[in-house]
């Protein structure tokens, strides 16, 4: 009997994790696992809004494959999925094509502009490496040539941020700290400056505490945020974006819009022919689609309910790990001939939001709320402690949050 | 009698010179001294190629007036000069204006841009603190976005420099230095950067000894500078340059352009009605005017014939500081009552020309020849000698090139 070719999509959290515990449960003699990516590194989505804003180089967030991948184990083929042909069993690559047995798609998300005129043409996305340093670079170019020209262009020093969710208000928390930086560098008055949060939905960070929601805006607004809650956005274009609220019409002149406020699965998903909704697929506890044995979906690519909330799992960092340690165990069982799956439980520890370098809030621990540096701290610890479970205690130190008390 | 009224304009080498001496050799009963100037700070004109390709941060290159200036004997006013009186003996300011008794012209250069269509407005130029950082936060938004889009546009890598005199060819060793670091930062293959050096005359450094100047394009062609020699550059527009070299046309795509290949006078001087040739004035020995005996010139506005070469003083840091500490000696005679002013007598140590971080050519001392380190770290001592006599040792210490064995 030949070997299974296991293939995994995305070196995202959950591809990574998936071979990572596969090339310790498995052995080169009982599978060929190939796990394709892009680009050769790894990276850390929830830390790109700091590359984003400035204040964090992107070179930490990223990891090469290689030093966490052992590649006389696992394959690696650096490749841009085109297409995944399930009835085929086969993956289309850019460069060529992977015949699997198991298949497991960890292809993340994806921005999701709902149709808001000019949002897709110019807003930037908090995506990658690549558009997370753009970010950084367009703003400081902006700061640059507002500097140097004649007749000053006050689109240039307004930031906006869409959505007040999770991502909007930390990457607001970032630009916080970032600004006073960039004025110094500029010689421009930070008064000039505004960073500006718009949010559609009645309060910022939807689903939190009030108690730490009011302490977010608070520490926020402290720092200069101006938040527009209950503000639509209307329309972007290359330099102004129009909001109403409360019936009214609003313009920012700006040319830095970054949009924060909506995600979806990979497109690839649905195109393959999986049933979904905005690229998640509904997966059953052992997180594989209906009528598709051999393919696991884990991370934003997969929709499962959280039974005792009645909503969907959130497409997070900590449910994509947790998808991916489960299917790495099923996958193990399955190579050797168990067919028996264990059912994903996901282990729910809580969530922190950072609100820039030294603030943050969350709640852990069953419902405890922290605030401030306790929350801050927190956050570093659970950030450590994923690079612990990645690469060991090297790569905590290589890459870790190691900065408590600065 | 009243104290005379000094108004020194402009605060780069010439001006600031003359400050700093007549601080020292005038009592504050004996005349008012104004210095005016554009931005709080003075900046070293002949390091701003290195904060424009990156190489140097622009805060080292700036010195803030009021720690070289003691404004209790000094006054300081931060303002544009917008006209020259000299028939109502009046200095215009954007906020205000100033009588003088005696007044040192010390405004310095602007570009020449010689009719090129396009160069104007297309065209990046090194001549201040601001054009330096625009230049470069431009080259990094490049390589920014070359690495964000799918439709790779290779203008935003070519970098191209006019003219291969002294500033050209001081800028290219810089960026050969940087673009190294940039493609490392951006993930962007070395060989797709060009770095191109476009010059008309049919030399590189025109004037310099020709094993110097060999020297000089091995060490950059050796870093991968590419020159175009004899080509006159015929037109720049938003994405690319053409210019002309044996008879044929050739273009680059590009919108980099910087342009290092002419320098004027500041207008300012030829609309006050001096005399003047590209807003360079004839001037005495004692560097006055024609007909302007309250009147001194210092520097890149002055133009005074080198009898030994029968051709003018080039416009060079070494020369603007030698002529504004000439200035403060016969102000001081002038200030004294002494009518007998005292010819100006330049003292040529010679010229160094950087290639970027570890490598020079220059000749000194009498027609020495510099290569390679040694002429790296004598250009380094004349950066620091100045320093020395602008703010003392202190002021070397914490701005001086002190990275001899970097």
């Amino acid at each position: 009997m030949k070997n299974p070719n296991i293939v995994i999509l995305g070196a995202g959290y959950g591809g990574i994790i998936t071979a990572v515990k596969l090339q310790k449960s498995l052995g080169v003699n009982e599978a060929n696992v190939t796990l394709v990516n892009k680009h050769s590194y790894h990276y850390q989505t929830t830390w790109l809004h700091e590359n984003a804003a400035g204040t964090l180089h992107h070179d930490h967030t990223r990891i090469p494959i290689k030093d966490v991948i052992n590649t006389s184990k696992i394959n690696f083929v650096q490749d841009t999925v085109t297409e995944i042909k399930p009835s085929e069993k086969r993956v289309m690559l850019e460069n060529g094509d992977l015949m699997y047995d198991y298949l497991v798609i960890g292809l993340g998300y994806e921005a999701a502009t709902f149709g808001i005129p000019g949002l897709k043409e110019h807003a930037f996305t908090i995506g990658s490496i690549n558009s997370a340093r753009l970010i950084r670079q367009h703003i400081e170019y902006n700061f640059a040539k507002y500097n140097n020209e004649a007749d000053k262009k006050e689109e240039r020093l307004n930031l906006v941020v869409g959505g007040a969710g999770f991502t909007g208000i930390e990457f607001v928390g970032e630009l916080a700290n970032r600004v006073p930086q960039l004025c110094r560098e500029y010689d421009i008055p930070r008064e000039k400056v505004r960073i500006i949060n718009v949010e559609a939905a009645p309060s910022a960070l939807p689903g939190f505490d009030p108690e730490l929601v009011e302490y977010a805006m608070n520490s926020l607004e402290g720092r200069g945020v101006e938040f527009k809650i209950g503000a639509m956005i209307k329309e972007v274009t290359e330099n102004k974006l129009v909001f109403e609220k409360d019936e009214q019409r609003e313009e920012i002149p700006t040319n830095t819009v970054v949009w924060a406020a909506g995600v979806r699965g990979n497109s690839l998903v649905e195109q393959a022919g999986f049933e979904s909704n905005r690229g998640r697929t509904p997966v059953s506890d052992d997180l594989r689609p209906a009528g598709h044995d051999d393919v696991f979906i884990v991370g934003d690519c997969a929709l499962l309910i959280n039974e005792e909330t009645e909503r969907p799992y959130p497409p997070t960092a900590q449910i994509a790990i947790q998808m991916a340690e489960q299917t790495a165990d099923n996958l193990t069982k399955l190579v050797k001939g168990d067919k028996h799956l264990e059912p994903f439980t996901p282990d729910l520890k809580g969530t922190v939001a950072s609100l820039g370098h030294k603030d943050a809030i969350g709640v852990v621990f069953n419902d405890k709320k922290l605030f401030g540096w306790s929350a801050s701290a927190m956050k570093k610890v659970i950030d450590n402690r994923y690079l612990l479970k990645l690469g060991g205690p090297g790569l905590v130190l290589k890459k870790g949050k190691l900065n408590f008390f600065q």
